[in-house]
């Protein structure tokens, strides 16, 4: 019996602060996200959508204050990381698929590299695409970016 | 062929209402949400992603004012409720995942508890996991709650 | 191995514009949504949804700026032709779920035609369900109409 997952991320854009997300540095952004690790919302939302199918917790249970040790890890590494962690959980991935809500960065011209970083990332095929919210809500008003992700498991044949 | 669904919940924080939140009364919080029934997010979300996926319509068709007899009932009991009309549809209940966005409460240190007790109202596998949105929209101003759910429903075997 | 996805949209509220939303018109409605093509956010998530299973990039990427020709298409076009390279990519749909979320217009009434219009359209079933906020953020105060879809694929039998 397959599962799936989901999960969604949101964090605070601000001045002064690198832009990471989807995997990818964005070094021409005027602005960056705020939050712990590289506030990568995308893979964020990948690894919840994974934690959630697995049914292992979420990124604060496995990666919050109680485990210091991935304090400041990319949200690369965290994706790496809970996958490493779902196929232990006896999951193979399927796939995860994670739209980008906001007014910026403008994933299209770089989606192939992003879905290749996820990909290597997760082992498995990541999908990212992107939308925006018509000016409205927080993401319409650029006071933050979202993203929310499904994923897909399969048992891990015995 | 599996078939999947997708349900999202939305309810008011206010002082003096008790908070039930993914099948549990939560006695310490300050506040609690508004609406109908007891506002369980965590328990709304599932039962719209459930419907959503078997295709039997949604909360306000299935238990709205047309159904005066479901008026006040708790989110366990829609659950349980709405598992038995996808089953009577036709479909085995896969699995179903939840993510509670919002402040309060911190679901972390009763996850496991929430989840034996959506399980059983669900009579399937119920993971529920949780974010904040770093301040921002409805729920990072404590406006109030959200929930996110999908579910994967395969037909029954005749 | 099936494949999922995700898709959100979201619309602004406007007087003086023709309401089409889950491939209908709501002549009696007071407001419409505005945004390119007829603004249907249900389509437009669905077809999100359908492109991040698939991997095949997004609305934008396929019916924006560098597609005029797609300019102004309904959103029961799009979601038809989002479906037809889909299968040109090598999948079978399998189903897609809709969540309307938003005040108006009040879909309950006329779920089984949006349905059947929008899965004939898609050529898959296509189920839509609806949802308020409790008259919070964007969707609450009536600013706009949000929608969230995911949808989930085959790969062709060879
Ligand atoms: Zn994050
Ligand atoms: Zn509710
Ligand atoms: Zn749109």
């Amino acid at each position: 019996m397959p599962r799936i997952g989901v999960g969604t991320d949101v964090h605070r854009l601000v001045d002064g602060a690198p832009m990471h997300v989807a995997g990818l540095a964005w070094p021409d952004e005027p602005q960056g996200l705020a939050g712990h690790s590289d506030a990568d919302v995308v893979a964020h939302a990948a690894c919840d959508a994974l934690f959630s199918a697995a049914g292992i917790g979420d990124l604060g249970s496995n990666f919050g204050t109680s485990a210091p040790e991935w304090a400041g890890a990319s949200g690369c590494a965290l994706l790496e990381e809970t996958a490493r962690r779902v196929r232990a959980a006896g999951y193979e991935i399927g796939n995860v698929a994670v739209q980008l809500v906001g007014n910026r960065p403008r994933l299209g011209p770089r989606r192939a590299e992003a879905e290749a970083v996820l990909g290597a990332a997760c082992g498995a095929p990541v999908t990212v695409s992107a939308t925006t919210t018509d000016g409205l809500g927080l993401t319409g008003r650029g006071e933050g970016v979202a993203a929310i992700a499904t994923a897909l498991l399969l048992p891990t044949p015995r």
